[in-house]
This record gives C-alpha cells, structure tokens and sequence, in this order.
C-alpha cells in the first residue's frame, strides 16, 4: 500500500485524550515523518503546543478540532493518531472526519474499524473526491513467499525483540536515520501501521492471512532493494509471544535478514499482557532468532536496542546497556537515550 | 466453523480427472470420515470404482457426473474433493455444482474460490434452500490468543514435520482412530481444509489472520478437550518452510501440545517446491520445535512417523523407519504402512 503523502504535503494528527503518552502512532509520525505535521488535535490540551511535550521534533500547536486546525494551514490530510484498545472507532472524532472531507483532505487511519467501510464517510469522500485509506487493510493480491528475500540486492537488517512494545520501530527509524546522516543509501521497510503512517508504504503484516505473512515481507524486500544499499525491516512481536509468534516467524524466514538486532524493554521481567509468561534471558532469544533462521537463511545478531526509559539518570541506563551488550555478545546501547552509531558501526 | 454432516449423512465426492492421486481431500475423505461416500465424480474413470484404487475403504461407483450420481442414490452434499493449483474454481465443474443444488445438496469446497460468492451458486442455492460451505473462510469472529491453551483439561498432541506433505493429517487421523479402538476418548482438531471436511469442523489456520492464528487454535483446544481425554492436533507446514513456517510456529504456541509427533517423508532432501533449501536432519527440527516451545509451554518429541511409501518392499521402509526412531530418540513407524499402536504406547 502506499499513501498518498510525500515529503512535501501536511497533515493534522488526531490524538484526542491521549497526547502525547498514550498516542504512539502520532508522535512517531510527529519524530519520524517526513511530511509536516501543522496541528495535532488534543481536546484536552488545546491551546498547548507539541513542543510542551514532545522534545527535538518541529513544534505545532495543540486544538480542540479539525475546525480549529483548518484555521491553522491548509492540510493535505488527517492521519488518526491514537487506537483506543481493540481498535474501534471512537464516535465522538466523527465531526473531526467530517470536517476533514468536507475541506478536500485524506484520511489516514490504522484502526480494525475500516474508514472506507463506514457509509457516511464513503459517500462523503466520495463527493469530496478525497480518499480514506485504511492502513490496516493489507493489499488484496498477497501471495506466499518463494524463498527469494536472499536475492535481493541490498543488506537486510531486522529488528527482533522480546516481546511487543520493546522499541523495534523506533529502533529501525533511528538506524535508518543515523545511517542517511551518514550518507548511507539506507531504506526503511514498515511492517505495522504506525510504520506505514510514518513512511507512506508498507504492508501491515500482522493483518495479512498467516499463509502470506513470509510472502507479503518478501515481496517489500524486493520492491525496495533495488533502491537502496541496505534496508532496515521494522520487526514485530517476539519468537515466544504466545500469540503472536507467527507473525515474527514470518518476517524471520519471509526478509532472510542478514543481521538482526535484538530490543528489549530494560526491566520488563514478563510478556507484557501475559503476565505468567516470564520473558527469558536475552541470550536464549539470540540463539533462538539465529537457530531458526540458520537452515532458511542465515542470520547473525550483530547488535542489541535496550529501551532504558525505566532510568532516569544515564548513568544507570548506561550500565544496563552494558550489561544487556554482554548477555547479547554483541555491541548494544539505547538509540533514543543515547545514539545509534554504535549500532551502525556494528552493522555497516 | 461446523459443517452440516452427520456421520449418518451421505456425499457424492467430486475429483474429475485427478482420482485417486492428485485428489488427496477425495481419498482423505473416503478414508477417515464418518459419513459415506455414494459416488466419486470422475469423467476419465467413469465406469471404475473406488475399490479399483484405494484399498480398505467402502466402496463407491466412480461416475461421469453429479447427474449421474443422482441415479445411484440420494446424497446430502457434494463435497469438491480436488484442488487446481491456486486454488480456483474449473468452470467444468459448474454443471455438476448446479445439478447438486437443484437437487437440495449442500455443496461443500475448501477453495480459495469461494462458492458462497459467486452469484449463480448463491442465488440457486437459495432457491433451493441449501448451503454453500466454504470451509477455507474462517469465522470472522477471531481474536488474538489468551496463552491459556495450557489450562485445557486434556492431553494435547500436535503433529509437526520437516516439509508440507510429510504426513502430518493422516498421522493424526491414524492416532486418533488407534486411540479410539483402543477406548481412549480421543478428539481430532482439524486446522486445514481437508481435515476440516473429514472431521465436519474447525479452523482453517493458514487462512487466518496472522496475528489470530494462534488464537484461532487455542480455541479450537479449549472448545473441545472438555469431551474428550486426548486431543490429536493436525499440524501444518513447518518451522523451517520459507513460506508457512509462521502457521507453523502459530500452531505450537497456540496449541501449547504436551508432545509432539514429528513426521517426515522418507528420501525427501529438499523443501517440496523450494528445491534449493535443503531439509535438515530430523534431530535438527526436534531441538527447534522443543526449544522454541520451552519457554511458553514447554514439550517433549514423543514420536515420529514416517511416509515411507517411497520404498516398495516393507523390510526397507521398517530399515527406514527403524533409522528415523534412532535419529529422532523416539519410537517411530509408518502409521499408513504399519499400524499406529507403536506411537500410541509411547503417547498415551
């Protein structure tokens, strides 16, 4: 899929009640997008500003409603920000939609609940000739992986964890961002919507059929190679989420990935929502990753992403880092706290 | 998903032009499930009959078409027992399909074509009031797995092997029927379209969402080990396919077996369509399955099975056999071949 925003175009994030702790898709999209973002929609801090919030990322004022946003700047479109638990609809953004329409913008959402399903904003769209994109609906021409990602001609680097949430997209982003820095020719392959959001193409592979889980990753491997010396694949869960293991599978033998590197969450002790899951020493998900990529495609571990949010003072983050670097066997540190060159010097 | 037969209920089997051995849903059929067959539909062999070439089955006449299956006896359903490759729907077969349903026959296809979407089928059929059964779609009502399998008041077995088409489906339906002779209580879990037609319920687990497929076994498990002592779960692909191994991987966390029956065809060295990834030893696959099992449920390789049809003289497919047990360190045998009893001691 691919979105209809490029690096010159801007949107108005919605995140209302939720911005900034609990809207990871809109500050993701606010720190790693390339498009300009001129408002976010917060009902609850309207009249504050991102910058109140949000460090190192372009300020852009907080409103109560698409409305008020569209007094602001002229947006390309409206991107949903936040996804409240199961993924639904919240009605009361309604109006915000509908205003967003009726002013020619986009909407770009990731929820369960498909925008383009819902009949009020179908015919709307339809009228305003704008189009609602559903980032979560995966292309209806997927097929099973042939085996190939190995082929492709560029270095492939993916992102594993031990479990959900442990910072595997931030991770990537910042690896393609110090990279680029670098002058590198680094591409960025998303793999969920936030993701998608943030890059404008991608493939939710969480919501692909199982059978073309592997094959949806292969066919962005391919797609991408050719433009770029190396990609950066955004992972998913962990090979011992209780459920959602095969979809990690999936990317490990669907991207063939030549190196991986391994987050987690410093502290996080058990799956987070499966509580009676303890999460194993980092050292057993390393040989477990290389183990089952081993007979398919060969992979090695070549650094390791610890989010030390858990710390507040760099000196302890600083030697959990360390502690985490030697469990891995691999050089390792925290991308957002600190920086990823030392990632990337292990994997250029 | 649950089908409209009863053991009492009888099918006329459609398999034009690729009876008996490139029609494995006609034969699985004919072999394990309880209902009865009256005819098989096969234009190149019209005239022949079931016994002509499957042993230890009941026979059926072999007829040229659903009218002429009409003639021999009064079926409930038409049951589509081949598949073309990818899956679609041969508009030879229309005329037999019309002629079921103007008949009253449920018509029951593990396509990805489905029947209930194509409007001829779907306005004859509800002239008629009859079913179009496409047991490919799944229930739409999925979710993601709770890791609670584990709590299931039974025994839980799952087949795995080292290809697709390594014997996965008739192991299980041999175990179960061993099982039940023996007066063990045992249940079958179908997870593919052909044991689903055989059993008459289930998930079709490579056609799920990714991230719901081990939802979708966990709880096909808890749904049914309440009647029953021992479950026998149809395991799919494996863990080292290139293309399936995350329904593979969904499969055991999933299903969270307390053992495991790794099968295999013997003289296979490579993957069945992925010619340049070998297959590893057998020992190799074990040590995946039950490590990657450990850390959320943990099990042990309890037996194997080996397809040895390859060998034409039984004291080479024993020699076989016998050298498959030694590298797996468990009993094993050809349960087609030989008998189940050797697998079932070591299981129950």
């Amino acid at each position: 899929m691919s979105l209809p925003l490029d690096p010159d175009d801007s949107v108005v994030v919605l995140a209302h009640e939720q911005f900034p702790d609990r809207a990871k898709t809109a500050v993701g999209v606010l720190r790693y997008a390339e498009y300009d973002v001129t408002a976010v929609l917060d009902r609850d801090r309207a009249g504050e500003s991102v910058g109140d919030h949000v460090p190192d990322v372009p300020d852009a004022p907080i409103v109560e409603s698409m409305d008020a946003a569209l007094g602001v700047a002229d947006p390309d479109a409206l991107v949903i920000g936040i996804a409240p638990i199961g993924g639904g609809f919240d009605e009361s953004w309604r109006p915000d939609v509908r205003a967003a329409i009726e002013a020619g913008c986009d909407v770009i959402a990731g929820l369960h609940y498909f925008l383009e399903d819902d009949a009020e904003f179908a015919a709307l769209a339809a009228d305003h000739g704008v189009d609602l994109i559903d980032v979560r609906r995966p292309p209806d021409d997927l097929t099973v992986s042939e085996g190939r990602a190995r082929e492709a001609d560029a270095d492939v680097v993916l992102t594993v964890g031990t479990d959900c949430s442990t910072g595997k997209m931030t991770t990537t982003l910042e690896l393609v961002a110090a990279a680029r820095a670098r002058g590198v020719d680094a591409g960025f392959v998303p793999t969920g919507q936030t993701g998608i959001m943030i890059a404008g193409w991608g493939v939710p592979i969480d919501r692909t059929i199982s059978d073309f889980a592997a094959g949806a990753v292969e066919r962005m491997i391919l797609d991408a190679a050719p433009d770029h010396d190396v990609l950066f694949v955004e992972g998913q869960g962990s090979i011992l989420h209780p459920a959602y293991s095969g979809v990690t599978c999936s990317l490990l033998h669907g991207a063939m990935p030549d190196a991986l590197v391994v987050t987690h969450s410093a502290g996080r002790e058990a799956i987070h929502g499966y509580e009676s899951f303890p999460i194993p020493p980092v050292e057993t998900h390393a040989d477990l990753y290389t183990d089952l990529a081993e007979p398919v495609a060969p992979t090695t571990v070549a650094a390791g992403a610890l989010d030390t949010r858990t710390f507040e003072d760099d000196a302890a983050a600083r030697e959990a880092v360390d502690a985490y670097a030697d469990a891995l066997d691999a050089p390792a540190t925290d991308p957002v706290r600190f920086d990823a060159d030392e990632l990337l010097d292990a994997l250029l």
